[in-house]
């Protein structure tokens, strides 16, 4: 079975990929060696949604730089697609192929080193491979942090959150994956190693390659190595709870605050009730920290000086007596923020049990959140349930739709695609992003021709077919694959 | 005249580009209006340093995003070559094309809007000819700060600013020009205009040809308008003026502040002597503010809640006991505070009418900056003067090599390439960039074939060619035209 892989132009005279057959298997077994090469598991071929289900024909287990360029040099001589690995946490089904010639399952699993942890420098050189989780401890270990925090750290390896440039809580403060990566290497789809391991803050000289590969989702080429920037550990953290009449007031609540505090502000998340009821429902038993219900509520982490948690205490006083919060409390030590925490990182599991009929990853100028969800509920039909929450400081909130309760998403799942439209076309509205941290992946490539700009979809398109002219990086992700419907 | 532009390949097949002659650019002046086009004067042919000379058909003022797309898409269609016109302050030569056919300059000067200003999003949208003060003035306005700061403010463009990833002396906390600026709007080369004026801090919707264009220098493009990013006014600036043993000390101090203030440190400049030297020579009256004479001065900068100013003066103490500085001075005022900072900004000027032999814009890992010096002094001739200084919290030195005292540099020119190579030999072996800030303009062509990642000149060529087929944009500006020696 062959297809047309994606091109810059017409399409006309690109060759057709292959599977990759039993004899393209033995040559890169060959190649590589008898260890490096296992067949492929249900865990290869899944995403946490279940949206999307993968095929490959093996996985290669690179150990080296100069082994992913192999790998891709024969891939792309053979016109074999390549599907790259890192934890599988993707939600947006960039990790799966679920149709065309048989790929091959590039992993980096056996590159997993630290090489380097320099907290002198404020960075870590690190494998592709490398779990977050293990880079985050490599850290602390140094007396510092790697501020990348998700809830899937101790899965997702540190490729794919920079191949999808990763956002999570941290965001606010010390930006997304792209913005805490000083130097990358990277092999494109002929086996160019593209090297760039520096430990420089600043370097212009030449054309922002890094940046490029960052957010491409593997669809340009394998991220094999990176450095990272990492930062002082905080002096101390002030970590409240809230309660807040309205999005509108929470705005207002982040504008004071960061009058008063700048960015010291290292967390500002929304809560709906909605995601109390869906964490009582599904048998998580987390409650709200505070006593009386409310509609809306703010997970505020500020980060600095231990002198900062009194102005803390007046700032929220003062704008309790303004009636921007109805109720608040501050952590009193670590286990209390750890649960705080707690709260808002297993609402998405809530979510999970609950079954939504579509999950919005959205993002907005901050001043417009209020009147995005405003406009979003009007919208909606009133039966089904919404759960919207996020990083409102980032203006990014994930707004995911429910069925009725006690109804199960079955039945409402031919209404996904209406719903979505429905959401992203006010999204526009407000200037807003279709994906704000979870990328493109296969699910959001309709979303991307609809909603993206025709001129940046063009120059996707020659860069694409510049970097990968054979269309071997993983076909179908980030780009349409020319052909197929 | 005619010559082969660059192009990714092996140039068989590439067009010839083309004079703008007079019939060309009537035709342009129907298409735009006449007052759209001007002669060019002596000052578009100019930069600051006088090493290169430019040369011009005519200067093309396009009023809007439109006019840009048509002035490109008639260039390329007639195969005549662009060079974009910011304010011209650039270091090396990006906005000079000296020789070949010559080009139409693209001047931004017409299009110089603030469009929005948005405090409650922490959001700028501008125009790329918008004058970097204007920029401020317009941020101080709505209470909020730009944090890019430079030497030439006062004429510098934005557009030029992003094109070349500007840096200055606010990077150390707030990032380069390119960390700034949330969405582009720029024309590729055949007038395709990729938009991207989205005022959002986290959007993961396909490559991110944003920061492709940023730092590209023109050579891909040019840069129409942009989304920056705004900042709270700081509380306080505490500025102090410091007297170090050594480069080592410095580092220890910079590390010893890192630890208690974290990233509230906004600027930490070191300065040796021969600065000072300057100064007093080149009839700039600018001393010491420190009694007794020291070999090296830090500029230090903590910006953050008014309550740091006793942290600040009770860490210098302790950093005064143990011998890591010899003195020290904390601004009192502003007067003062503005003052410190003059004495930094008038360093280039004092070096300027010395006259460099040789002038470096090198960077390496913050923790190598002694050693960097230490090597380079022992490897320099020691009857050369050497003024090094600049942004030592980014591991970022302007290292600049000096006749003898009372000597001209005209007979040292032709040891210019020697000392540039010795130069740069040393900070590849630490690891560093032969150009932090500057870019590589036409300046650094060679050293960027010599000291470049072979794999990444690649991906640079390729994508050149992908986006700038004809080669018209900027022709040797980044990339070497084919055919050139």
């Amino acid at each position: 079975m062959c297809f047309t892989p994606i091109c810059g132009g017409t399409g006309a005279g690109k060759p057709m990929l292959n599977s990759a057959d039993a004899s393209f298997v033995a040559r890169l077994e060959v190649r590589l060696g008898k260890g490096a090469l296992r067949a492929c598991t249900a865990a290869d071929l899944e995403e946490p949604r279940g949206l999307f289900r993968g095929q490959g024909a093996v996985v290669a287990r690179p150990g080296t730089t100069a082994e992913v360029s192999a790998v891709l040099s024969m891939c792309n001589e053979a016109l074999v697609p390549v599907v790259p690995l890192g934890g599988g946490t993707g939600l947006v089904g960039g990790q799966v192929m679920e149709r065309g010639p048989l790929p091959v399952l590039l992993s980096l699993e056996r590159m997993v080193a630290i090489r380097d942890v320099s907290p002198e420098n404020n960075t870590m050189t690190v494998e592709a491979g490398a779990v977050l989780a293990d880079i985050h401890a490599a850290a602390l270990n140094a007396g510092r942090m790697f501020p990348l925090t998700l809830a899937s750290e101790g899965s997702c390896r540190i490729g794919g959150n920079l191949a999808t440039n990763a956002g999570g809580v941290n965001v606010l403060r010390y930006g997304s994956a792209r913005e805490l990566c000083l130097g990358l290497e990277a092999v494109l789809a002929d086996g160019t190693i593209v090297g760039g391991l520096k430990r420089l803050r600043k370097d212009n000289t030449g054309y922002d390659i890094r940046n490029l590969m960052i957010g491409s989702e593997g669809s340009l080429g394998v991220i094999t190595a990176a450095v990272l920037r990492l930062f002082p550990l905080p002096k101390a953290l002030h970590t409240a709870f809230l309660a807040v009449p309205s999005p509108t007031d929470a705005l207002a609540l982040l504008h004071g605050l960061q009058a008063q505090f700048g960015d010291a502000i290292s967390g500002f998340e929304l809560i709906h009730q909605t995601g109390f009821a869906f964490l009582a429902e599904t048998g998580f038993g987390l409650a709200s920290p505070l006593a009386a219900p409310a509609t809306w509520y703010v997970l505020l982490e500020i980060s600095g000086a231990v002198a900062l948690a009194d102005m803390l205490e007046e700032a929220l006083a003062g704008m309790l007596e303004k009636g921007l919060l109805s109720d608040a409390v501050i952590a009193q030590n670590e286990t209390q923020r750890r649960h705080f925490w707690h709260i808002r990182e297993t609402i998405p599991a809530a979510n999970k049990r609950i079954g939504a009929i579509s999950s919005h990853d959205i993002s907005v100028p901050v001043a417009e959140v209020p009147a995005l969800i405003a406009r979003a509920s009007a919208a909606l039909p009133p039966h089904l349930r919404v759960n919207c929450f996020g990083h409102m400081g980032d203006g990014n909130l994930h707004y995911n739709i429910f069925p009725p309760k006690g109804e199960n998403r079955a039945g409402y799942m031919k209404q996904r695609e209406e719903l979505a439209r429905l959401v992203f076309d006010i999204v526009a509205e407000f200037g807003g992003s279709f994906s704000a941290e979870h990328g493109v992946g296969r699910l959001k490539v309709d979303d991307l021709e609809r909603y993206g700009d025709a001129g940046k979809l063009a120059a996707m398109r020659r860069i694409k077919a510049a970097l990968d002219p054979n269309g071997i990086m993983n076909p179908g992700a980030v780009l349409r694959v020319l052909g197929r419907a």
